[in-house]
Parts: structure tokens; C-alpha cells; sequence
């Protein structure tokens, strides 16, 4: 804790349980991609209908979503395992970004996945 | 994405998700909690052995960290079955005070597990 | 491992773990309905489209789904936890049949949840 | 459902959800191996103590457990991600089974992450 006595939050949070700034900020972007791509799967997409709710796209943003989640798992266990998960979820990403360009509205989602992809390929070198 | 064209963080982006004000708040202190949780579970408990070590707290730390996990997942989707969710993240949360409060320098820990579970009652009535 | 020498399936493998036969066929129960709203909700549902495509229905079969899985995984952690993990997990199955009901084809859904809500129940008196 | 009314178990409950016999297989194997990992991480690696709790171990145990929930996840939406998916769990699981091997009774555990790994490694190449 902080001299404040309370938890502080986001990278600091994470800073203080030992991770580097850099793991830190990839948790930060594998978290707010997984909010973008799964509150957007289950609320904007069902409402536009038509090509947003094609198997294919609906199913890659549930899936970008779950790995993204376990791509920040990994890096806060502190295995040495986050690289290769990292490495996945930057293709992931990139998969979704691909589905995410044919359609209506979805910049919020390919700017989340870009942020995300660029963070976990830098992990991937460390 | 704001004026800038960047993702905003935390609740700032899961404001501009359509959640409210206090889902937003409950999803980052649910994501504070399974950081600490976790962290600290396959961290600083097994460093320290002995009692930190022993099955019950372990599997509470593991089992609480999950169950944050859930909580902002379920808050994510918008669906309305996150009172319940909210309502078990609760209590497992105050399960896991009960066992790190025994324990010497879990004091991060019981500190995001009072703030998750807060945030977490507050949903309950909503 | 049996005198084969293989890993056992399902239930006896959960045996062998030291888990009882009713937490190894409570594990059993929701893995099989996480299967089953998880399929459905990125199968079956989105061909169907209409009203099988509605946001309270698609957020209710994946929470189903997620709530399922972490029952399943508590029960196999061992921690006494899973009682409140079960009771809920019992709630959100009611939840799922009651959102299936109403609609074509979700029988095998529904009597998924059924299955899985059962055994939940009788997990949360032991 | 099959002719009985009953929801089939394992394989059979995957085969009517319209996943072919290998996949569903993967995801028997995956759900095992998820099983035994986690099991084994939270009972008897926390039990024998020493080096079965060294950081290490527990994390990359922990972790495969994880891999292992997410391919089954995957499997089970139809996404054609599921091979970059099935991959990276092959890889963790090897590196399980490495950190396995060096440790008394964990024979149960090498086991699962072969068989795992086997059918993660046939699902790569579909």
C-alpha cells in the first residue's frame, strides 16, 4: 500500500507487486482490450445485427476477449510462460482487428486490439 | 475513443461502454482484487511458506481471484445476473480477509479484498 | 493412474483426485452445460437470429457458461468455497432455462442446466 | 438429445453439438488435464511441500491448468482460432511436463499433459 493507505490502482497497483512498468502496462491493455471486445460482442454488435452478429466475427471477439484475459493472468503469476501467451494474444488481436475493419463502428476495438497486440509483442522479446 | 483517438483507461473507457459510473468503479476494483489475489498467491505466499503456504488460504486466495475475475466479466456483459455474481464475489472476498488477517503482510491484500467487496455489496442493491 | 497406465476419464479421474463422487459428478455436470451454452450461444443461437439473438438471451447463455465453468473449477481446487460457488452457479442455470423457455430448440440447453443446477444443490447442503 | 431424453456425456454431447470426434476428444483432454493441474497445484504439490511448492512449479502449473480451460473454451465455439490456441497449450504443457518431471508422484500429472499436448498438436494441423 501507499502512504495513503489505500491500494492504488491500475499500473501502480501492479508496480508495487513486483511487476515491471512494462508487464504492468500490458496488463492494463490485455484488461481494457477484454472489456472492449467482450461488452462490445454482447451489447453494440447484437444491436447493429446484420454482418456484426456473423458467427465468425461474434465468435472472434469472444475468443480475442477470453485470451486477452488469460494473457493478463499469466503476466501477473510472474511465469516465465507469458511469452508464448503473449505471443498468441498478439494474434489474436490481430485476427480480430481483421473482423473488426469490414465493419460499422468497431474503431473502439481495433484501437483496444492495436494497443493490446503492440504491448504483447514486446513481451514476447523480453 | 476520446478526442485524442486513444483508448481511454479504466473507467474511463468503461464509461464510454455504456456502463455506469459504479459498474465501472466495481469492475476496476474487482480487476484490483484478482491482480492481488493472484499476485500474491503465486508470489509472495510461497515465498514466504509455512502458513501462507497451507491448502485453505492458498485455495481461498486462488478461489477469490477467480471469482473477482467473474464478477467483472459478468458486470462487462451488461447482464442483469451480475447481482448475483456481485452478491458471491462478496462473500469470498470476506472469506479471503478472514484468512489473510491471521497471516503477517497480507495487509495489500485484505485492502482489495475490503474495496472489491464494497463495490461489490453496492451492486447487490442496484 | 489405473493399472493401464492411462489417465481416467471424467468422473473416475476425479475420483482418483480424491474429490467425492458427488463433487466429481457435480464437476461432470458443469462441464457439460458450459459446453452446451457456450455451443449454443456461438452456434445455434446466432444461425437462428430473431429472438435468438437478443441481448438478455446471449448474456444469460454465456454467464451460464462462465458460472458453470467456475463452479467447476472451485469444486476441483478443493476449497470449501464452493458452496456459495454451487449456489449461485444454481441460480444462473435457473436463470438460463427460464431465458431457453421461450424459445425454439433449446432443449438441450435447457436440460443441461437442469442437470447441472441439480447437482449445485445438493452441493450447497454438504 | 439423444433418444433417451438424457444430455450425453463427454464426447457424444460434443459430437451433437456438431464438433467432430477429434475436437471433441481435445476438449475431454484439455478438461483433464485442466482437472489434474490445478488439482495437483492446489492438494498434492501444497501437501508434499519443498520444491513442489517452488514458485516455478506452482506457476507453471497453475498456468497450464489455464491454457488448458482456455483451448477447450475455443474448441467449443467453433472459432478457427482454436489452432493458434491448440498450439500455445501444447507448449505449455510440455513446459509442464518438464517441470513435472524432475518432482517425486506427479506421474498422474505428466500423463494428462501428454495426452493433451497429443491432441493439441493433431488439432494444429486441421
Amino acid at each position: 500500500m501507499n502512504s495513503s493507505g489505500m491500494v492504488p490502482a491500475g499500473t501502480e497497483l501492479a508496480r508495487e507487486m513486483g511487476l515491471s512498468e512494462e508487464m504492468a502496462e500490458c496488463i492494463d491493455n490485455c484488461r481494457s482490450c477484454e472489456l472492449v471486445c467482450l461488452g462490445m460482442a454482447t451489447g453494440h454488435c447484437l444491436r447493429k445485427g446484420g454482418r456484426h452478429v456473423e458467427e465468425d466475427h461474434l465468435r472472434t471477439m469472444i475468443v480475442c476477449a477470453r485470451t486477452c484475459a488469460l494473457a493478463a493472468e499469466v503476466l501477473t503469476t510472474g511465469s516465465s510462460l507469458h511469452r508464448q501467451m503473449c505471443a498468441v494474444c498478439a494474434d489474436v488481436c490481430d485476427a480480430c482487428i481483421a473482423s473488426c475493419e469490414d465493419l460499422d463502428e468497431m474503431e473502439l476495438c481495433i484501437e483496444a486490439c492495436r494497443r493490446c497486440k503492440d504491448s504483447c509483442e514486446a513481451m514476447t522479446d523480453m
